[in-house]
């Protein structure tokens, strides 16, 4: 059995976060979706509200479950029991970032990191754009999960 | 008729931005540059200071039309009757946040983005930089407009 | 009237070109692409049958029209009084050799280059690797126009 | 079970590819190397002598298995019944060739790619300059595996 | 005589900033390790603390010397009659950044900067990700000289 | 005294090239400059026309010697006493192949690699593009220096 640890930010999670949910579900046994508590950044969604978000986009696959974390993601890794990480990758910029965490969580630990390539239809997708696209009152419904734009709306721009 | 808009920081204008302006006035019929008013930020001068000084630099120019927004880049050229938005390109890091941009906005709007590359001799200007080495007390009149360079010695390095 | 120019080796033409031309074509009064005829290099396709598949491609679009150049892309963009140039761009190992024939052209002509950036969508489509797919046998009709699919295969993979 | 293609050229292998190897054996139930035949290259090793290297070199692993292929990859992992195919990820030239391939191979079969990132101790190791500085007369033998290096001193600098 | 300046925030100095200094040591005869203070950001490290650690952990050479500086680069270049300014690169997303700061330096002073590519076995290696793993209790004795470890345990992960 | 090694193809030198080998000679006590003799590539200009051009163009600099070789550079480093090598870098691209080879020779001889960035003034120059713009007759005089101009002229474009 092959369990495999998706961690981020998810604030939103966007359908390119989904579709490397939906590739890592339809590969190995057992995906665990974790979203970090990071305590340095006032996030835009809640830590419980990105939970919820995620449960409910993803409640139809059941070899996917959400935790949330606030220690080191490579910890988390060993205590889910995860065979390793995966990341998605859009672009240049992301890769090189990503490469730096992955060779430094193995040196770390041992945990290895893959990494899924995003769909190119989705690699302009990034929540930093769509949250400021939501605030200025943009149209971001073809770019999230239904469950993250009803409880972005919930919320409003403010 | 082609109508372009041209938007930015421009906190302040350099010489790779006079000159996409010079390049984008030579090639279209009508410029509309536009600086954000970014409310996240406390920018180094403020935005009636950063219009003045864009708005002295390109009076020679009849085409050119200063203006600011603090609304969705895309409304404001559909506001203004944009063909398409204009933006400098100098380097890769610049590359991939502009072509993300660029994609979402036309996801979002069809507004198209077209990209005029920097002067190699320019590509090295970044207003981050200039407002760095200026309040260090550095030498920054070769990389300025005249107009940017007398704001920016009246207010001081504080 | 601004007319631009459009120039590449369209070997076979793709739907990331077909973009880009109509793009440019909604843009701009009129659009010349311009077939590189490259005396150094064998094509998978003859000049004659890039250009037909062209002609074919944008029948439908009255202000583009179809040419060949075998000399500088900057003397062609002066004899079609090109206002500029336009390139696509798709990832950042195009721009940099891009922006490098953007400046070097710029400086031996003053003729200028504008980039128009791919949908992300058709942002891993090229050439290259069509062909390649195409000589094994794989299935190409997603990413290249009716017309060049047409020819390509009628001529086999050989 | 999981079974992965892990396809390239291995003129010579070295000790980044046996890297890629011994990890994605240790994570997944089966592993197929594959050595293309590339008939428009002159290899340095023939595809035979690049399999007994390959084949020597992972005989201690139960889980690998060596084959050629001369057709396209993704009708090799669907033969062979991969789940997917890993390629490994040194340097950002690398992610932008080996993104654009991962779309097209997704595109044309469904067939989806993972990436693992090479330890940074070997981010420098590629086979061109290996064969290189082999040519030249240096020392390669902390680069490749023991059977590749007495394969090449077999077979001489020329 | 030839003597270089190696600025940097060192918060913390680790093992990749070790090798670039004692490649440096080695090549010319004298090298000036100049401590940022920077003060917009808090660091993690008190400025005594990082030239503390730096001067122990490079005791054993007698062509290095500490300092600290809270002026442009160039400034203490001149200031210390450094014959140019040395800097490491690890990846691309350093050089570009690090590419424009050198062109800038060059502009507004003369001075030049040379780069020292990492050992690629140290390129994973950034002083933000070792506070981070540190805070969160993991292991990075592997990553930073033992003055900077001691240091860093004595001031706890707070 | 300090003896840097500038390797290269030369075909032709061109303004970026000798602003390179003007700043190593301003820095260092002696510049070897070694154009390669690469017998798997033809050459525009012959082994022997790259040489006088170079120690025409740089006749007025006392330390500055010129040389080829058609071994390893780490060998020519070692016979030449070099203390390293110099290497310009314009752009990313550049970037990655350099520090692949830079960390391959360390390996192999243990010779240190230094990367002496392009002024951005002159980052669009290559060898490659400058052929090809003369090759079709445009006027490169801008962009190389008076010695290689003259020896282009006369050997004509063919």
């Amino acid at each position: 059995m092959t369990t495999v640890l998706y961690p981020g930010s998810f604030d939103p999670v966007h359908n390119g976060h989904q579709e490397i949910v939906q590739t890592a579900a339809g590969l190995f046994d057992h995906v665990v979706v974790a979203v970090v508590r990071n305590p340095s950044k006032t996030p835009f969604l809640t830590l419980d509200e990105r939970q919820e978000i995620l449960a409910e986009t993803f409640s139809h696959l059941d070899n996917v479950s959400i935790t949330s974390f606030s220690s080191l993601v490579v910890d988390l890794a060993q205590e889910v029991e995860a065979d390793f990480i995966v990341k998605g990758l859009r672009a240049v910029s992301d890769f090189e970032s990503e490469l730096q965490m992955a060779q430094m969580n193995k040196e770390i630990s041992g945990v290895q990191t893959l990494f899924i390539p995003s769909a190119s239809s989705r690699s302009f997708l990034a929540s930093r754009l769509i949250r400021e696209v939501f605030r200025f009152g943009g149209d971001v419904s073809s770019m999230v999960p239904e469950a993250a734009l009803r409880r972005m709306r919930e919320k409003g721009t403010e």
